[in-house]
């Protein structure tokens, strides 16, 4: 165990690592850590650089990349596997922007890459696409996969926040950033789904070509309606397949209780895999916080040290090819504060006035849908996908029974 | 990819890993499958042979156990293992006896051992603790590990049914066997335990050592009462580390709606694992049939061609030794027909009479229970692990509620 390991950044899941390597037996400590703000207060126990070259021209033979800047963190990454270098990133939005690239210049110089901790951190989820559905068929994967989302939505079922209230409190609480949009708008979801979606089906979906919403339209209204119905709201990523092709969609969606991602709340992130030899599997775990995604982190690299390497079955050796998800449609319920906001939105679907607000069921084009996000940004309008819980006729006859006014 | 497969047995499981192999492009089929019958009516367009040496003198890689006898099965593995080959196997009984003798094969003759098919079959259970927890600590390990007896308790619950008709319907659709004793005892849960306690804690507590009750004394009296109140009884296995040692005890329990337990239901199995680093963190998926039980085989099957093999981190390079687990106290609803058989149980509890038993709440000793097994068998008791669901005090009231005669 000499093997020389560098690494990019001391953040939260680089102190999470650093933690759980100096109490492990193995210790598989960095022997280099570099950093990129000279003025940041620091354990002054540590040792740190501030010239990448320390890592990237000396002779490391791990590298640990735990930045947030993506593209600097790319510059890192395709650098040490030009060099054949066994590297493990955290960077999710790096990832899914440039995994055909990375995993080229893998194969051409013989290092290896692995990034358990980019997608629903503490969860082995990556490890078990990758190497458990050999001769397998997966169907359809769903998740709950951005900690600080579920942390909200928890707040609004449990404690009846507001959306402000609660995302105040997920901040206090470490699980969201000072600027949470990445994590409340859903962006953070696409980019884990575009990881997880090469390893399950062996598809490349960039992200911005999934129809992606996040939480931050959810409103009060609806709260109150799937709480009245036992159900609760999820911000749920779906990829499923179909004869004609490769479905996916991130949405607030209802949830009934017989489905497990029910019972994940707070920062807790789920899968659920349905496969043809297998059925339902069912994941849930941490999806953040220093000691889970270090755990993942670590666990890396006792993987990497033992020569593992993602075996990307699902390419069946073929090159990676960026698609275009599938378009499908899918049944939600649709409210807006203005009629003029909600009726371009729902077609022909008659629309209600209930509880200060308009309302329809209606069928939705995910490939319509998606062009229209910056008007339902701009509008906040709130998209709750069915989901199968609800037919369109219970959801519609539930928002009559609170409805006021109807209009044609 | 030329390695020579030997298998031997091509029962339920067999054919689940043939049937997978022979859809995958990798094709990992058997070059050679010994069978011991020679009058079972078989697929003819299979080639089969009545001699163990075809496999055990044959130039074979990798060997695939898959029989159910554990006597023949550990002659198979332990001579192959002393060949330095690679093997797999998914034989529970087999294993828990014989684990450290295995491990010690391993480690001189250099070959390798997988058997992710061994406990709860298709979750990837084996391969996650062993190569996701290095450098945490886990504190506690609770599963539904039988298929078999889940599948039961559902019918109990969901379908009133009698524990004999349950059965009776789980033979029907194949989740038990035709003499389900194994299952239904819990002795199968204990052999699972046993494996999965070697990689969660690096210890080796044989099954006989540990505490089990199945679910054959489970009372429609009991189902009505935890139904009355929301709650479900489901077979839980239980390894918790304590500063004392190691407990571990196989009880049906009292499981609430916030439990991911909760939700398993039918042949599905599902573990919990609560640890330093990654808190909690829980796997769900099908615990008994052919493909579940045959792609986990298979999943083997491309780890170890690759070169895979467990890393049993948590004994930290020591020996194995085996241990006694370390006796604890738990608190469990107790009821029995006759007051005879309940009075040695319960010490100096409170006895009740109510639906024609006679019932105590009382706190019992795993170590003075487990000597007790042959009388609670003998007279049927049902014992039922309150699992912090209840206090003591809310369990004998609800007793109490539905009770007709007080015994002093």
């Amino acid at each position: 165990m000499t093997n020389h390991i560098g690494l990019f950044g001391f953040g939260v899941v680089g102190q999470g690592y650093y933690e759980i390597a100096k109490n492990d037996r193995l210790a598989l400590l960095p022997k280099t850590i570099v950093v990129q703000n000279k003025n940041k207060e620091r354990d002054h126990s540590l040792q740190f650089s501030f010239d990448p070259k320390d890592i990237l021209d000396a002779p490391c033979d791990i590298g640990i990349e735990l930045i947030s800047d993506p593209v600097q963190a790319y510059d890192y990454v395709s650098s040490l596997l030009k060099s054949g270098k066994k590297i493990i990133s955290a960077n999710k939005k790096m990832l899914s922007a440039h995994l055909p690239e990375l995993l080229e210049l893998e194969k051409i110089y013989g290092g290896s890459l692995l990034y358990e901790a980019s997608a629903a951190a503490g969860i082995p989820i990556i490890t078990c696409l990758d190497c458990h559905f050999r001769g397998d068929h997966i169907s359809q994967l769903q998740g709950i996969l951005n900690g600080s989302s579920n942390y909200i939505l928890s707040r609004l079922f449990q404690d009846d926040l507001s959306l402000q209230e609660a995302v105040k409190l997920a901040q206090e609480n470490g699980f969201a950033e000072a600027d949470p949009t990445l994590d409340i708008n859903g962006s953070d979801v696409s980019s884990k789904l575009t990881i997880l979606s090469l390893h399950a089906f062996g598809k490349y979906i960039p992200e911005g070509e999934i129809l992606t919403l996040g939480v931050q339209h959810v409103h009060a209204a609806d709260v109150a309606l799937a709480k009245s119905l036992g159900l609760k709201i999820k911000l749920i990523a779906t990829a499923k397949q179909t004869p004609q092709g490769l479905n996916m969609y991130i949405l607030p969606a209802l949830v009934g209780e017989s489905d497990p991602l029910f019972l994940v709340e707070n920062e807790y992130n789920a899968a659920k895999i349905t496969s043809q030899n297998l059925g339902e599997q069912f994941f849930q775990g941490k999806g953040a916080g220093s000691l889970p995604t270090g755990a993942s982190v670590y666990a890396d690299l006792t993987k990497v040290e033992k020569g593992y390497a993602y075996s990307y079955d699902k390419l069946n050796g073929q090159k990676i090819n960026p698609q275009s998800p599938h378009p499908t449609s899918l049944d939600a319920m649709i409210s807006a504060d203005s009629l003029e906001a909600l009726k371009p939105l729902v077609a022909s679907a008659p629309i209600h006035q209930a509880n200060g607000k308009y309302w329809a069921v209606s069928a939705i084009s995910t490939a319509e849908l998606i062009n229209q996000i910056p008007a339902i940004e701009a509008n906040k309008v709130s998209v709750i996908a069915l989901n199968n819980v609800l037919s369109k006729e219970d959801a519609l006859a539930q928002i009559q029974r609170q409805e006021t006014v109807s209009l044609k």
